[in-house]
């Protein structure tokens, strides 16, 4: 069974002050390991690997290790410059990470030779596995079928993540088929976008890569184990239960404003936690994040 | 009469083997110092700023006012995290240099609140006049005219780089007419968008903020100067004659690329000098550009 199935939790990486709160994010970590997820992706678009630098990022990579027990440790090593990439990949292999995750990060937009380059250079520069990040609302890159193909055809490449499923059941299973069918068997689909997410695994996706997951772990398990249980009735009433957070989500600037919101209301990380200029979200709306958590009970 | 005004060459950081050529380096700003260009601006999005450590770009800054004699220098200072831009203007402010340009650089898509609260975080650090750069096809960012309003109001800001104006002469005024009315008069407007900006300049825009000019200063200067000296008619021709350089720019991926092998054509920079994953034009592309510097005589 591959490492990069089930569900991989991607938490916060907790600031206070312009610093790393490395208390903060340990407990994270340990919150995340005690739950009995399948995998941490530190580092992640969650993690604000982009806003780090290469020194805060290698602190990271080691205390999610030291602190994640026998849970696997997966981390972005994502930059805007390939050299920077590599330095991030040596740090984290010697930091003991299981799996590397990858984002075409952009600022010159780039074209899908440019992306098709970097990957061939990081497969060739480590025998790490890696998942393939396809997040065009934080890149502004799009991966054509095609490119996911060539993509997963490189060696190393262990999964590829997506950035969600049409909602339609009969479209969502067709999407993930489509893209099944052209890569090679030992690659692993994970669906992202939590709100997308009971629907992609019904539709054959074999991992969850969670935003809400790194924060709430026990309610993505539950999702993520009903299906594997086949009890997908009760992993999609769950998800349609929890309509009102996905709407914080839409609503409120996207998941990482609202899921830091959420980690700072349960008193799971200080308050204004994400890197500046992201300000947090305004009061008005942390009284309407707090009114969600209470009543859907997420603090369970 | 401000700082801000005329034509601000953007050269070119080139890399050879992952690192700066500061040789290569040198010699383009020796370059635009001889031509007479009105200011240099480095490590604006043509200097690759995106890319480059905090070391590497303190290191730019003191090489450039080191070697541009009288000229002024203005320095990008963005990045995607607002504890590394203040980073980045004490160091350039180390370096002695006039001015420094601000894009709201993204990764999370910003709000309005946060990049208005970035722009008063960075005057309040600083005494340096600033130039607002809105460059949407980079940073994904868009400025609402009632933003430009309220961040031009802040003490310090000197200049308001806006990406480009209406090819029609009469709605590039109105354009132009309608910044002008809701800045403060001592913000000067510079255009970018080097198609445009004989246009803008004629629509009324104070400064060129030009790409081109980074490698071709005489091309640009003669632009700038017609237009000053009020044969805008001259200018607009120049301008028009250039169709095939703007074509370039847009038909091989953006003007970075095409500058960067134009300077590599010219033997400026070195082979492939732009920071990797940006791969440089292919050999067809290649020889398409240097089609276009023969005709236009650009090489003069």
């Amino acid at each position: 069974m591959s490492l990069f199935t089930g569900l991989s939790a991607f938490p916060l990486t907790p600031l206070a002050d312009y610093e790393i709160h490395e208390a903060a994010f340990v407990g994270l970590i340990q919150r995340l390991s005690t739950a009995g997820v399948d995998s941490i992706t530190v580092l992640g678009s969650t993690g604000s690997y982009a806003y780090l630098t290469a020194h805060e990022r290698d602190r990271i990579a080691h205390l999610a290790v030291e602190h994640a027990g026998t849970t696997p440790v997966f981390v972005g090593i994502g930059a805007l410059r390939t050299s920077q990439i590599l330095t991030n990949i040596d740090s984290a292999q010697r930091a003991g990470v299981a799996g590397l995750l990858l984002a075409p990060m952009t600022y010159q937009p780039l074209t899908e030779h440019d992306v098709l380059e970097l990957f061939d250079t990081v497969t060739q520069h480590t025998d790490s596995p890696i998942i393939v990040y396809d997040n065009p609302g934080t890149t502004h890159f799009t991966f054509s079928t095609e490119l996911y193909a060539r993509i997963a055809a490189l060696p190393g490449i262990a999964s590829l993540r997506i950035p969600g499923v049409p909602a339609e059941p009969a479209k969502a299973r067709e999407h993930v088929t489509a893209i099944r069918a052209i890569i090679p068997d030992h690659v692993t689909i994970g669906v992202s976008g939590d709100a997308f997410a009971a629907n992609g695994l019904t539709a054959g996706c074999d991992a969850w890569y969670s935003v809400i997951g790194g924060t709430l772990p026990d309610l993505a398990l539950a999702i993520t184990r009903a299906i594997q249980q086949h009890r997908n009735d009760d992993a999609l009433q769950e998800a349609q239960r929890l309509t009102p957070l996905w709407n914080l989500f839409t609503g409120f600037g996207g998941s990482l404003r609202v899921t830091a919101a959420i980690a700072e209301y349960l008193g799971l990380v200080p308050y204004q936690s994400l890197p500046l200029p992201i300000q947090g979200l305004s009061h008005s709306q942390r009284a309407r994040v707090a009114e969600v958590v209470d009543a859907l009970e997420l603090s369970r």
